[in-house]
């Protein structure tokens, strides 16, 4: 390994060989921990990115792509011995508004885009609900969506070319003919190739925006008016959902006069005729109320924020209940909504662990947390309980992840989640990109 | 051959015997023809699909899949001696209305998808100018646009999930996660996978809609209307386009009181609220008038009825001026476009043809059709016109292909498109899928 810190050395100085303390940082992402890298480094151009698959190959050693490591699947937790590709500093941004498109490299953190395409008056959708931390090359990894995802679509639908480095050290810059390989990299969480830009499209930003909570007295009835409202028509921009444990647990954080006890939905449409947003917004606002919802609307735009920092503010509240936390991501068809919130709810309660269940219901993507506290709850459990909530979906006829990828953390599980020919099909095309398992080894597939 | 003529009617009986003539219909496609095929089969579930795979990896056959016949790609002509698979009778089509899908089998012509979801409210997006004969596989097989695509997007946005046989005769069934599969088969043209259905997102249908017609003395400055009412903000569902040798052709067919000699912009909006259907027309009509257009607004469903009309007898107007014509398909970024346009109708008067142009300009895409009658015109001369223009497109930063993909007509024109890295990736992709070169082979690699 002396020869491989040398070779860094030359190669990148002092970027690639930080201390233990530095490199500790690059050890977990959101929701697991892993061992030490070998090595950190942080290319600044593909061609360090090259050079260092090169070295990588020569040595026989593997390589973790990382943006900014929130992830919540383990995809840039590394293995034993890996060096870490850490992104960060490769991040150029170019607009060219009158294309609608930003060419962007893959350390842009996501909510910047839209931040510098503000000015022409665009924005680029796709806003997982850590846009201000995630980078694009991370959003590509997972494939990630947000809370906008239901009008607009995931990240993969905004990519126009990619730019990447194969496992040869090979560049390749891509649009989205013939053969689709972007799209085969897009949701590969780093395990075929390495991405070093991408051209992706932004929209006009709508002029008008309409926000509404309604407060139910059961999670069954919330998901019943979702699913009657989108059957009615309605595409609203955001449709977020609280269940009662979330909704104390912000209340508790934050003494905004959420009602305690009662399951929130959180509704904001968009577009450039404020009747129409409104209108789309009371249609949605009949049906909570047909099935038995408190409804308060937004007045303005101060009403409105607020209720989205309830929404944002999830994450931090839990993490004052229990210490610990597993951040479970599952997708289910809206039909089956009700039956399955339900289900988790009474497996939690069975397993005597706290969950807390929030989403993008809109989606039938649920994120049912797991609170624990280390010292006094056993971990095995915790695990064992995200399992059985993974074949709640499954039984439900959905799938193992929502949006936050497969990862580490859900690889086992893909043996129950697909048919023994696709992961056939998916080992060979890992085996074809990257024969010598130089890429991300170890996630994704079981 | 006999073994394979006596196991076909063992498996198919008559459906795969068809005479010389009844298998003439199956050697060409919309713009080329080739040799007769072996046999034609007509399967009716996947499981024959997937006998008809096994069978003809038995006998070291190709398999040439075929939906309406409709590409302008040569995809769906067979080579010497292969079968042809055409999926006409495999056309079931289940609607999900509250879960706004549908499950549809291949042979599913595009247009009765949202023929059925209207009474529901809703449509199916992808509009080829074919689609009431093309084939929902056809259109996977290609990635199909249509006018509605600068919106709304093209035939793989609204893939949910794919089912399709592989080159050994498994069938998958794959949603979208992790390795995008679907995504990689979506616009193979029938080299990677056979697709025996797939669920498909619906829309709900916009309320309202409004047409104009802006006539332009000349084509450049059609494109640089285009490109500034796009800057503004404006998003029109369809923004096509017809150039003045295409509009006479049109004003020769249907004698509606077109403006002969000039360049046609039609344009419509849509969305649920009329009075913003309205305004977003008219940011459009005021570009084009800022810039010597000539604008007509439809006053009514009937007057925008016929403008569309107009639109769609492009081809058989066409058809009226030579016996025979090569249908190009280039996308170039929307700020060449007046470049494009003009340095082609400069390359057709050097080469002594007509071309026409039209196309989906919002996308950059372009049609530019070379009329010839080949008692009086070498077709050698056209097809080099055919490259020239290709060429052009590669030269201004385009693509081979808007949307009637590579096929047989432009696999030779891979090699200049495409970099020899990602010619290779290609090779790996399809080597890997089909190492028989069992499925259509000869299309889209060079
Ligand atoms: C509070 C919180 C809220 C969240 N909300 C959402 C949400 O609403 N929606 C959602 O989808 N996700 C959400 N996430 C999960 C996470 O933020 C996303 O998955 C995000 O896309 C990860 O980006 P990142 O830059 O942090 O990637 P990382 O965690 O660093 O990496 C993610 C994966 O991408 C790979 N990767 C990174 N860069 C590259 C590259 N250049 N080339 C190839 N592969 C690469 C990595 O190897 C890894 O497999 C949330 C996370 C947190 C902590
Ligand atoms: C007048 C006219 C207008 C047109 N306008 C447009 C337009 O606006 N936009 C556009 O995109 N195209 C257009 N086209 C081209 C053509 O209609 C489209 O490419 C269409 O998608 C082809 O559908 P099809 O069913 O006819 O396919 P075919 O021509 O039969 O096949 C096309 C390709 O798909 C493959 N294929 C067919 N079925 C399957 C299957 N089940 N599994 C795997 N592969 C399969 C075939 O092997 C072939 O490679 C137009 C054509 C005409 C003649």
């Amino acid at each position: 390994m002396v020869g491989v810190r040398a070779e860094l050395k030359a190669l990148f100085g002092p970027r690639a060989l930080l201390s233990p303390a530095e490199k500790g940082v690059y050890r977990y992402d959101a929701i697991l921990v892993g061992p030490e890298p070998l090595a950190v480094v942080l290319p600044e151009t593909r061609e360090e990115v090259q050079a260092l698959v090169r070295l990588a190959r020569k040595h026989g050693l593997s390589l973790v792509a990382r943006g900014a490591g929130s992830g919540l699947s383990g995809g840039a937790v590394p293995e034993e011995g890996a060096i870490v590709v850490a992104f960060t500093r490769m991040a150029r941004l170019e607009l060219d508004p009158v294309g609608r498109t930003a060419w962007a490299e893959p350390g842009v953190t996501t909510a910047r885009i839209s931040e510098e395409a503000r000015p022409y008056g665009l924005f680029y959708p796709p806003d997982p609900a850590s846009w201000r931390t995630s980078s694009l090359g991370g959003n590509l990894g997972e494939n990630a969506g947000g809370p906008l995802c239901f009008k607009y679509g995931v990240t993969g639908d905004y990519v126009l070319e990619l730019e990447f480095v194969d496992s040869w050290g090979e560049v390749h810059r891509l649009g989205r003919q013939a053969y689709d390989l972007p799209g085969l990299l897009i949701g590969s969480e780093g395990t075929l190739g390495l991405i070093t830009g991408a051209r992706v499209r932004l929209l006009p930003l709508p002029r008008y925006r309409a926000t509404l909570m309604a407060a139910f007295p059961e999670v069954g009835a919330l998901a019943e008016a979702v699913s009657r409202a989108i059957a009615l028509g309605a595409v609203p921009a955001r449709l977020e959902f609280l269940d009662p444990v979330s909704v104390n647990a912000v209340e508790d954080y934050l003494g905004m006069g959420l009602p305690r006890g009662h399951a929130l939905l959180l509704v904001e449409t968009d577009g450039d005729d404020l009747e129409v947003v409104e209108e789309e917004l009371s249609l949605v606002e009949e049906t909570a109320k047909e099935l038995g919802a408190r409804v308060q609307r937004a007045k303005d735009e101060r009403e409105a924020e607020a209720l989205w920092r309830a929404r944002r503010s999830v994450s931090p509240a839990l993490g004052r209940i229990r210490p610990k936390r597993v951040n479970e991501d599952i997708a289910v068809p809206r039909s089956e909504l009700p039956k399955v919130v339900r289900e988790i709810a009474a497996l939690g309660e069975a397993y005597g662990l706290v969950v807390a269940q929030f989403g993008h219901i809109g989606d039938g993507n649920l994120h049912p947390n797991i609170l624990f506290d280390p010292r006094r709850e056993r971990e095995e459990r915790v695990w064992e309980l995200a399992h059985e909530i993974a074949r709640v979906a499954l039984r439900h006829g959905g799938v193992l992840s929502g949006e936050h990828g497969i990862g580490l953390m859900k690889r086992a599980f893909m043996e129950e989640a697909v048919d023994e020919g696709t992961l056939e099909a998916f080992r060979t095309v890992k085996a074809t990109l990257d024969p010598h398992g130089l890429l991300n080894p170890g996630k994704v597939l079981p």
